[in-house]
Order: structure tokens, then sequence, then C-alpha cells
């Protein structure tokens, strides 16, 4: 658990961004938005209750104060100043509580609400679009105390990384260097988000989490580890390690490619770059290293309260980054069959340039 | 761990699933259904894999062959017999991909596909409508293998009841005795999906967990517990306690209304019989009791793959049962800032009558 830093935001801060929101739907024209349970939820609220098949959703109109519709049985724990609670009992119909007071026109969803929630309100609206359209910049440009959570979160996962060569032992499974990874994210987060070793073979593909596979002399393991801290905030940070040493000529090559690729890219943040060209200068290096085809994902992700959100740096975003927008910037190799390399620290874009949220040496150790 | 029921179904199984779902689709003259991962998901393919903001979906066309649309990185943890694979990499158009081959018209969209998914969805199709509405007999009507993963979920989950009554001694937090649940239920259970613990005021909220409130001689105990077994498959049983004695002659008549309300509408329980017809049983009983107003919530809610699904057995759904239906029977009376009674058990619908799949005693313990 982590105790230095705030749990919960104080009221201004949902109210402003409530308040911001409201500026770019009334520039769009939209008569509102309707945001379900999940990150945009807790952007707005602070709060990260889960609706399930039972409708909770704040309303965003225009003009006016908005409103949360929620089951009554959870309506207590919500409070939020300046938002009327709509109450909900079964048998009630929550769509219908949830649209009223909208005026005629176009709406905004938001982008976890369920298929079961977006077609019963698309009924009961003249049209609608993705909230996020509207919303993308709002979320993606953080507020001073969003940047020191992903501050916080980075250090927090720094710590973690620490500790992974003396758990890289040769006879050890990637399951039990899971479980004691679980265990220092827990003692340094207040949740773990996902633990991905992929030794040997297993690194080749970025999804891999973890088997029962025994880590041997001369394997190369991808540790990709994040987690949870403070009002929602997340951190996620890879290491590609080595046990033993290893001396595959390609191998070391790759690992020396990515490591460029991904120096090169975080020096290259600055605003005004495009998504697209950050992922252009970490795909290039390792293209003419001749590793491109075996890079075979976007350069990173957005993050915030969520995992992953936009800006997502990949081929074809010409998303503008601007100061104060986090990413993770993450180039990886694949050699199917044998080995995986991938190197990622989160960053954010300052007025000039780059600041990272990891610290963790790249040198293969 | 629970290691004597099965993990996954035999491939023949989710065969058969997608040809008896292609047979509804065809009658309702859609083009075809697009799942998104979930419980829907895992339905037809065995899989819980998540898909995040990169789209996993199964598509079910009318006719021909259903394929699985899914990052490359995540396709070698599916196969499946007779559905075809689609990965895409980043940078691909995932939602081309998705609707590619189907022919004109509507398109059945899974409950669980989250807005970002749905809406760039909608672009490429006719028309959409929610899956559910042409599966939800498929869904609700269970077989032989679906039937005993559910009453070896019941059995586990009557197991930790077993010891509730050792936990709850004046004293201690409910907190602690949630924690000493979580671990018993992991021991019976592949993992826990819920741990309430209402003691005394706080069991008069339904959706309360648990807090540092310490048990007191003379409070009452809601103890709603479930976890997922098997193939996927939950349990949820919830009983209330007495901390000592409690002699409040008010509670007292609440719980034996609550009781009869239970078994009576356990009795009710046959084909042909609506949802609607089965909580008003209960809802009668209560009612003539005095206590109609505090009993808050539907009487129950069906339960498969997913923890709560239809049929919802709530005022106003005129869903006639069928044999094999399962489902929760949970009548509930709260009386604000005092105390909370629930007792619930899951069923099915047999051919002429109930199937019990909790067995724990129904008197005040």
């Amino acid at each position: 658990m982590s105790d230095a830093i705030v749990k919960t935001f104080g009221p201004d801060v949902y109210a402003d961004r409530i308040k911001r929101a409201q500026a770019l739907v009334h520039e769009r024209g939209l008569s509102g938005l309707i945001i379900g349970t999940g990150s945009e939820f807790a952007y707005f609220t602070g709060s990260w209750m889960q609706s399930h098949e039972r409708l909770t959703a704040l309303v965003i109109p225009a003009e006016d104060a908005p409103w949360v519709v929620v089951p009554l049985t959870d309506a207590e724990s919500l409070a939020a100043d300046g938002v009327s609670i709509r109450g909900w009992r079964d048998g009630d119909d929550s769509y219908a509580l949830a649209t009223q007071g909208l005026r005629p026109g176009t709406v905004g969803f938001g982008s976890s609400l369920t298929a079961n929630h977006v077609f019963r309100l698309q009924q009961l609206v003249d049209d609608s679009v993705l909230a996020v359209e509207v919303l993308a910049e709002l979320f993606m440009v953080k507020d001073a105390a969003e940047l020191e959570q992903l501050d916080f979160a980075g250090r927090a996962i720094d710590r973690v990384h620490d500790v992974v060569p003396e758990l890289l032992q040769p006879g050890r499974t990637e399951r039990a260097v899971a479980q004691d990874l679980e265990r220092l994210i827990l003692k340094e987060h207040d949740a773990v988000d996902f633990v991905i070793v992929g030794s040997g073979p297993n690194g080749a593909n970025p999804h891999h989490d973890f088997s029962d596979r025994v880590l041997e002399e001369g394997d190369s393991v991808v540790v990709d580890i994040g987690g949870t801290v403070g009002v929602g905030y997340h951190s996620d940070c890879t290491r590609t390690y080595q046990v033993g040493e290893i001396t595959d000529p390609e191998f070391l090559a790759a690992y020396d490619a990515v490591r460029l690729a991904q120096e090169a890219a975080c020096q290259a943040v600055k605003p005004g770059v495009s998504a697209a060209d950050l992922d252009a200068v970490a795909r290039g290096i390792i293209t003419q290293a001749g590793f491109g085809d075996l890079f075979t994902h976007r350069l990173g992700h957005g993050i915030g309260l969520a995992g992953h959100e936009e800006p997502f740096i990949i081929q074809g975003n010409d998303q503008t980054l601007q100061e104060c927008m986090t990413f993770s910037i993450e180039p990886g190799v694949y050699k199917p069959g044998a080995w995986g390399i991938r190197i990622e620290d989160i960053v954010a874009v300052t007025s000039k340039s780059v600041r990272y949220f990891n610290f963790q040496p790249k040198d293969l150790r």
C-alpha cells in the first residue's frame, strides 16, 4: 500500500473537470454526455463503482447541473458536489431517468458503456456519438495532480524492477517469479494490474503472462509489470533481463536496436510532434537494424486513469503531442520460438521536451 | 481450488452452441452476430480473454463458419474447432476485419461490447440490435454439463456458509470476517466473486460489502458470498445470522416473513410460471407481513457464466420459466439505520418443479 499519495482529489477538481467538459459539449453543439462507470466516470466523480447490468451513469447536460443515475442500493456510496443523484429501484426505467432533462440533439456516450446500455439509451436520444470525440484532449492533457500520481506510480514500479535481477534465478519458474512480483507490486501499489514474465521463447509473445516454464542459463526474460496507486493512476514499465549471460549475436544486436529506438523516441518527445512521427522514430531505427518485421505492435499508449488510453502512439495517428500528455514508449522485437525484447518507460510531454516517470537502467542486466 | 469439476468443455459443446445460435440468427433473419469478450464470448469459445481497447470478437454469420477477430499478439491463446482466426496488428482496421463477409442486413451485438467498439462497428453494418434478443433462451436454458457446474458451485459455497457461525464472534470486525471468507471461498472455488458482511445497520444496504464495524451481541449479519468454479460458473448464496440472540420482535417478524417468502417462491418454481409471478409470490407474503416497502429489490437474477443474467425475476418481466433455467431467489427486508435480512438460494426449473443448488438451513443461526 502506498501511503504517500492522496486517494482522492478535492471536490473542486471534479467540479472543474465537469465545467470544462460542459464547455466542450457546448462548443460542439451536443445536448450532453452520458458517461458509464469506469475510468471516465472516475475522472469526473472520483468513484470506481461498477454498474454491471444495472445502469449507473453520470449525465452532463450542455447547460444545468449534472446528475448521476444509480440503483438506490448503491446511491449511498456516491456523493459528489453539485451532482444530483437520481436513484432508481428495480422495476423503474433507468434509461428514461438518465435521459430526462436532456434537450433534443446528439448525445456523447462514454467509451465503457456496454452494448446492453448503449442500445437502450440510443432509443431515447436523437443521435449519439462517442463522448471521447469531444473529450479526448481533456482526458489526455493531465493536470499537476495527475502528473504527481503518475510520478508516484513510476517510482513505485521502479522499486519493484530494482529487485527483479535477484528473482530471475535459473531453476525457478516464470510462475514463481510472477508470484513474487505480485507481492512486491502490492507492497508498493494499491492493486496489481498485470504481471508478464516471458522467458526465452515465451518472450516472443508480447501478451504472454507467465507459465510453468523453468528459467535456464542464457534465457532472456521480458518483465512487464504494472499496478494502480492513489486515485486510480497506473504504472507500467518493462525491462528485458538475461539469466546468466546471453551471447547470441542476433539477440544482442536486436537488444541494442530496441534500446536505441526507445531512447531516441523518448528524446524526440516534445509539443508539436505527432504520435505517428514518434512511432516512426523508433520503427526507423529498428527497421534499419534489420528487425522491422519483428516489431509487431504500436510504439505506445496513453496512460492515466485507464492503463491504455489516448493518445495511441501508432502509425496513422496524426494526433499532435501537447504539453502534459502522458504515454508509454515501448518498442519491442519478437523472434517467434526464440526470444523477445521490450523496453518501456512512461513519459510526459513538457513545454520543450520530455519528463520521465521511470528511471531503471536500460542496459541488459 | 476445486479439482473435481472440469475446467473446460469439449470442442463439440462449443460447436453445438454456435450451431444453435446460427439457427436462431437464421430464424430471425439477421445477417449475423458480433460477440465481444465476456461471458457470452466464453459461452461460445470457452475463453475468458479480455479485449479492452483492442477489439476481440467472435463473429457468427447466418451461414458459413464463424471467425474470431483478435490482436495477433493474443491469437495464440485462442484455438477453437471450426472457428477461423482473423488476427490483426496495430494499425490494421479491426472493425473492417470483423464485418468482412457478413451479408447486408441487421447484426446482433453482444451485450458486453463497449461503446468504443459498438459505435465503430455500427458504422459498418446496415442496422444492429442486441444479440441477446435472439439468444436469450439459448443462454437461459442450461444443459446437463452447465447444471453440473452450478451444482458444484452451490456445494462449494455451502461449505463456506457451514463455518460462518463460528466466524461471527462479538468484537471481530466485518473486515476480519470478510478476509476469512475470501480465504475460505478461494479454497472451494477458483476465484472470489464478492463478499458481503453487513452487520447491524450495514445490513440495511443490500450492496454494502464490508467495513471496520465491530460485531456486537444482538447484531444481525447478512452474509452474501459467491465465487467462480470450473469453466466459469458462479455460486451466490446469502444467509442472515445473529450474533448472540436477537430479541427485537420487529426483526424476528421480518425474518419469518423473508424465510416464508423465500421458501414459498422456491416451491412455486415450475415451467410455465412467469418471472413476474414468482416475484409476486414472495412480495405478496412480505407485503402481507407489513414489510413490503422495505423489500426494495427484485426477487432474483439468472446465473450461469455471468453472475447476473437473464431471466431477471422481477415485476413486469413476463418471461415464462422453462425447464433448466437457473436463477437466484433472494427476498430481503431492509430497515434503514437498523438491520437487513436476506435469504438466497440458487435454483433450477425442473420438468415439474424446482431443483436446489444450496442446502443451508434457513432458521436464524
